[in-house]
């Protein structure tokens, strides 16, 4: 991981979850909100959500609850989302073609600006006004362009050799379609976003 | 859960890990293993991957290793993965059509084989032969065709409303798209892909 850091990396993947739970509320009216009601909406404990908060400073006053609208900021800052991140694409099937169109799958904050394939036949097509280009340029665009983020949506088959590749360019951050378990350094950060793993997952419960 | 069951949650999680590092190991030619080269390739303690397998009898001998084709046909029996289960869709807008349209979304062994939408343009139209129905049929389709598995892919605002009507149906799993943490019944089981928020949670490691 890039960052020594002391917070516990399962805190930080619950921070995003916070955020969008107290953005919700926000959208309903509510201004304050008690971790125990935070708490009941995420099915976390009220005292997980104190000890979370807690790695970062002191949050709302004892009993009064938290001012959501300052929180949110609070958090958004301390994850680094107060600001846009550019990122790439690598593999443009139909999947990175999805990606790209579909604005589910980046959230705001966080905007395609590269894509690139090794298919000869579609560098230099253009896909929501991104230039496909070859994946042999990754390296010197994302330093252009100050890319740290990549989505990877290549086949599974050969998403190892370029997750490996990557290791040698300004990317730090994966957002892994391929279904493997690659292997990463230290230096790379990885999510894996695997609906095979997950529904293999389910059956046992289904009889 | 459906199912009262003595496994850990997490061992289950694990087991499609197992079953895809297994394989690719075979069609490398492999056909024993020990459990400290499988904790190797996946990163987990050989203890837990035979405590992991100790939950479900006695695989392999003492020394010996596991045999990897018959310890991949005895996972694949116990996660309910050597039949073929019939799966729907719903919400059919550019992201269920991907879903539907790129084969990676959905493993062998899941078929998609009915879509609902609740926009009556798009009902009766067709994406990869299947023909899109309006959600309300979803009750009585579910029960007709017995697909117990649904992957959700409508949007935010009205994914918990979606996923407590299917409560009342014969769905008992359920694969949600949606950037939501939604409110789920103990008897439905529920898997989140979330890129969202996966995104989110990286970039607190990039400065």
């Amino acid at each position: 991981m890039p960052k020594e850091s002391i917070v516990p990396e399962v805190v930080i993947l619950r921070l995003p979850l916070y955020i969008r739970a107290l953005s919700q509320m926000l959208s309903e009216g509510q201004t304050v909100i008690s971790s125990n009601e935070l708490g009941n909406r995420l099915q976390v404990t009220p005292a997980q959500i104190r000890k979370d908060l807690s790695y970062f400073g002191r949050f709302g006053k004892q009993g009064r609850g938290y001012k959501i609208e300052s929180l949110i900021e609070e958090l958004t800052k301390i994850l680094g989302l107060n600001r846009q991140w550019d990122s790439c694409i690598v593999g443009v099937g139909r999947l990175g073609k999805a990606i790209i169109n579909y604005p589910g799958f980046v959230p705001e904050g966080f905007k395609i600006i590269a894509a690139f394939d090794n298919d000869p036949s579609k560098i230099g097509e253009n896909v929501n006004e991104i230039e496909i280009l070859s994946i042999k340029k990754i390296k010197s665009t994302v330093e252009k362009k100050n890319i740290k983020i990549a989505i990877l949506a290549v086949p599974a088959s050969i998403a190892q050799d370029v997750i490996t590749s990557l290791v040698d360019t300004k990317i730090k951050a994966i957002l892994n379609y391929a279904p493997i378990a690659p292997k990463v350094p230290d230096t790379l950060i990885l999510r894996n976003i695997d609906p095979v793993l997950s529904l293999q997952s389910m059956t046992y419960y289904l009889d």
